[in-house]
């Protein structure tokens, strides 16, 4: 499917809104685009916690992918980007709400057979598949 | 499908010509390769333009992204990629012509239904699809 | 197929693996999650050689994408990554072995029809599809 994400509205709410109306629970998507703003992150595999950044600037979504899985029995989007500024610098990592839509295209893919649950991972910290 | 982009050939000029030679009219792709140029935009949105800037010099597409649909009734390729120099150093954003490819390999994933058309959008500025 | 990659192993190998398991001979995939070091490439076109250089750091893949083929009529694996430090900094480039996977989550989508083969191509000393 091919959908436009509304101007002003926060990027990983919008996507989990379009999973909740077309009831998406297993899934790949993309995106491309632009932000007036975003919140990147990065994962500290020392500490063990997501470091996160705003910025608020207009910005190309040069590409934006993830998936869609299920936590704690509710859809869970999982989406890294990479932006570009008017002078193409980039920047990446995964990404947070709020991250603010001024234009956006997405094709989402749904996936068939059983949902895919996050699970806490010890070694790594993070929710990853019950693999 | 996957393709392969002809050495020293435009890149969107290229994937304009896949598309009219299998008649798709909707469809998302992904590339990767190396060019010899790019040609790099970003929207100014305040002055709802692109701005552009083209570079010669030799240059991975690290990844290229976008999607398929019509404006004014004819094939629109909207791509966005990200490139990288030889030290892996980065830019990105919104691929014009021309872009010359060194070598590339396209996967176009044709999509059915009623096709997407573009259509001027007062808010942004852009030719948005008409959802 | 959505995919976890374990912790601690090479990101290539697990993929040629994934594909040997499931006898994937054409496809595409999309990879996100973090490694601890990564070894990029970048093709040098005059001396038609890559360039690799190892980091050994924690990193975001913020998107590895690529394509699975054959050449010599075993799995080959092209890939190509971008990843970004706990500054959002960006780096990208063609992914070599080894590049160690912190987590990760893939997305492969196995095509039907005739393999497509690599061979040598005069013209970029790469190995290309025969198409």
């Amino acid at each position: 499917m091919l959908g436009r994400l509304p101007h002003g509205k926060d990027l990983l709410r919008t996507i989990e809104e379009f999973c909740e109306r077309d009831s998406i629970r297993t899934g790949i998507f993309f995106v491309i685009g632009a932000v007036t703003s975003v919140t990147l992150g990065s994962y500290d595999q020392n500490q063990q916690v997501y470091v996160t950044a705003k910025k608020e600037e207009p910005l190309e979504i040069v590409h934006c992918t993830g998936n869609i899985s299920l936590k704690d029995g509710k859809v869970s989007v999982h989406a890294h980007g990479v932006l570009a500024d008017q002078n193409g610098r980039t920047i990446g990592g995964h990404l947070f709400s709020e991250t603010r839509v001024y234009a956006g295209e997405i094709f989402i893919q749904e996936l068939t057979g059983d949902p895919l649950e996050r699970e806490y991972d010890d070694t790594t910290g993070l929710f990853l598949w019950n693999l």
